[in-house]
C-alpha cells in the first residue's frame, strides 16, 4: 500500500476541520477545532499549524509520507499565490495563507476556495467520478459552486470563477449581500427558500407553514418547506416551484455557457433528493438551447461533510 | 520558411470562403463562392471540396504542403465527431461533415462552431494574443460567442458550450428564435439594438431616429443608432445606455462564472469602440462580484472579416 499522505484543512467559519487522506480519498484521520473566527488571521494559522501537526503525530504518520498540505478557505482567493484576497466569515484579507503554512510546515501547501474543494472531492470521489468536467452547485446558506474539468479545479484567469451565486439571474432584482441585485443565491439558495417560507407566513398566518412552524420564524427551514411541498401542500408547493424554475434558469445558463457533463446538486436544499431533480428536470429540458444534442446531467451530491478535507488534501 | 499550410473554410449562409493559411496566421491566397444554402447538404459540401482544390491549386501550394482543413460552422457542432448537429441558416441536421471531407481530400479536417472559431483566431493572433483565456462576444445578427483556454477552443461536454447569445437574462422575458426566453441575445445583438430604435420611432414618428431614418424600418441600423447617440441624442443615449446594461450583466456574469483573462467584443457593434467600452465598463464595474481583484479586461476585437478563414485553419 502507498504511505503517501496528503493532510486535507477544511476552514469553516465556525470550525477549523483537518484530516489525514489517501491518494484514493480516503480519510484515516481527522480531527476539528474551533475558528474563533474574530480573531486576528495569524491566531488562527498558529492553531491550523497546531492541528496539522496534532493529526499527523496522532494518526501515526511519518512527516516524511506527507506530500503536501491543502486548505478549502470561504471567500475569493488567489489560488496561484495562495492567497485569501477576502473571506466574509473570517473577515480575512490578503491573507498569504500558502506561504504561512509552508514556512511553518516546510511541507507544498495550496489554498482554493471551499466550494471549488468540494468540487474536486465530487468530481474526483464522488458524483462525478469519472466524467470529463464536473460542475458543483452547493444550495445552503449561500451558493457555492465549483468547476472541475479533466481533474483540475477551474477558478479562472484571476481566481474569481465559478462565482455562479452571484450570476445576475433577475435585472434590478431582490438585493444581494454583495452590493448587487438580483443575483442567483438571493433565489436559489436554502436562505432564498426560507425567505419565501417565512414572507408566506407573514402574509398568511392561517398558512400550513405558520401552522407547522408554530409562526416562529426560526422554525421556517428548508427541509419544513421541503416536507410541506412533497405532502402537498398548495402553497408550499407553489413557493417549491418557484424555487426550482430559478435553479433551472441559472442550471440551463451553465448548460448554455459551460456545458459541463455533470451538474451535481449539494448542500442542505439537495436532500430532498429525486423530489428536487423531478421539479428540476423538465424545467431545465423545455429551456436548453440545444434539444437536439444530450445536455449535462443532473445529479444529487454523493460526498457528505468530508467533501471540504477531502478534496483540500486533494489539491495540488 | 516553413512550408506548412493549414486550409480555413468559412461557411456561412451566404458565401463560402475558403484560404490558404499559414502556421502564423497569414492568409496567403483565399477564394469565395456563393454557398446556396437551399440546396441539399451534399452539393454544398460537393463546391466545398471544388473550392478548397481550388485555392490549394490557384496559390500554387503542394499538396503535401496541407497539413489539414478545418471549417468554421454555424450552429451546434460536435467537434468530435466532427458532426453538424444543427445549423439554422443551412438547415442542416446531424451532417457528418469531418468524414465527407477527409474521404473526398484526404487530409485530417476538422469541424467547430463559428463563433469558437472565430475567438479561437481572436485568441492566437487578436486581442487575444498572449493571453492565458479569451471569450470572444460577437455583437452581430445574433450573438455568438467562443471561449478559449490555453489555445484550446472549449466547447463544453457535449459540444453545446459557450452559446451565451442563449444565457437567460431576464426570466420569461422577450421570446427568442430559439423557443426560450429572456436570451442574452434578445438584448444584447445588433438585431437588438436596431429593435429597440424601430420601436421608437414607430412609438415617436418626431423622434430624431425617425427624422434620420425617414422613418423607414430599413434603415434603422446598428450604426445609425449609436452615431446617434455618439452626437448626444437623448432618445438613443437613453436606448444606448440600456443595451449596454444588459451587456453588462451578462459580461458580469461571465466574469463571475468563467473568469476570462480578457473578454473580447466583435461584430457590427463592436465598431462603436471605445464609445461601447466607456459605456459598458463602469457598468461591469459596480457589478461585478469581487471588486478586490483584478478581473477580465474588455476589449474590442482586432481581427476583422478573416477571423473565420484564419481560425478554422488553425483547428486541430
Amino acid at each position: 500500500m502507498d504511505n503517501k499522505r496528503y493532510i486535507g484543512v477544511d476552514l469553516g467559519g465556525t470550525n477549523i476541520k483537518c484530516g489525514v487522506v489517501t491518494k484514493e480519498g480516503e480519510i484515516l484521520y481527522q480531527k476539528s477545532i474551533p475558528t474563533k473566527a474574530d480573531r486576528p488571521a495569524d491566531e488562527v494559522i498558529a492553531d491550523m499549524v497546531l492541528v496539522i501537526r496534532s493529526v499527523i503525530k496522532d494518526s501515526g504518520t511519518d512527516m516524511s509520507d506527507v506530500v503536501s498540505i491543502g486548505v478549502g478557505s470561504p471567500g475569493a482567493i488567489d489560488s496561484e499565490k495562495g492567497e485569501v484576497i477576502k473571506a466574509g466569515n473570517l473577515s480575512w484579507k490578503y491573507v498569504k495563507l500558502k506561504k504561512k503554512l509552508e514556512d511553518a510546515l516546510e511541507k507544498p501547501a495550496y489554498v482554493a476556495n471551499d466550494a471549488n474543494v468540494a468540487a474536486l472531492a465530487e468530481a474526483l470521489f464522488g458524483a462525478g467520478k469519472g466524467k470529463k468536467s464536473t460542475l458543483l452547485m452547493t444550495l445552503g446558506t449561500g451558493l457555492g459552486a465549483g468547476y472541475v474539468l479533466d481533474g483540475k479545479i477551474q477558478s479562472g484567469a484571476h481566481g474569481v470563477g465559478a462565482e455562479l451565486g452571484h450570476m445576475i439571474i433577475v435585472p434590478e432584482g431582490k438585493e444581494c449581500t454583495c452590493g448587487n441585485k438580483g443575483c442567483f443565491e438571493r433565489y436559489t439558495s436554502a436562505s432564498a427558500l426560507i425567505a419565501w417560507g417565512v414572507e408566506t407566513m407573514e402574509n398568511d398566518p392561517n398558512s400550513s407553514i405558520a401552522k407547522r412552524a408554530g409562526s416562529d420564524k426560526e422554525n421556517v427551514t428548508a427541509k419544513l418547506m421541503i416536507d410541506l411541498a412533497k405532502e402537498g401542500d398548495e402553497v408550499a408547493l407553489k413557493i417549491f416551484d418557484d424555487y426550482t424554475r430559478y435553479l433551472a434558469y441559472g442550471i440551463v445558463n451553465l448548460i448554455n455557457i459551460i456545458d459541463p457533463e455533470v451538474i451535481i446538486l449539494g448542500g442542505g436544499v439537495s436532500r430532498a433528493g429525486d423530489f428536487l431533480l423531478d421539479s428540476i428536470k423538465p424545467k431545465v429540458a423545455s429551456r436548453v438551447f440545444c434539444k437536439e444534442a444530450p445536455y449535462s446531467e443532473i445529479l444529487i451530491s454523493k460526498m457528505g461533510n468530508d467533501a471540504g478535507v477531502v478534496g483540500a488534501a486533494m489539491l495540488s
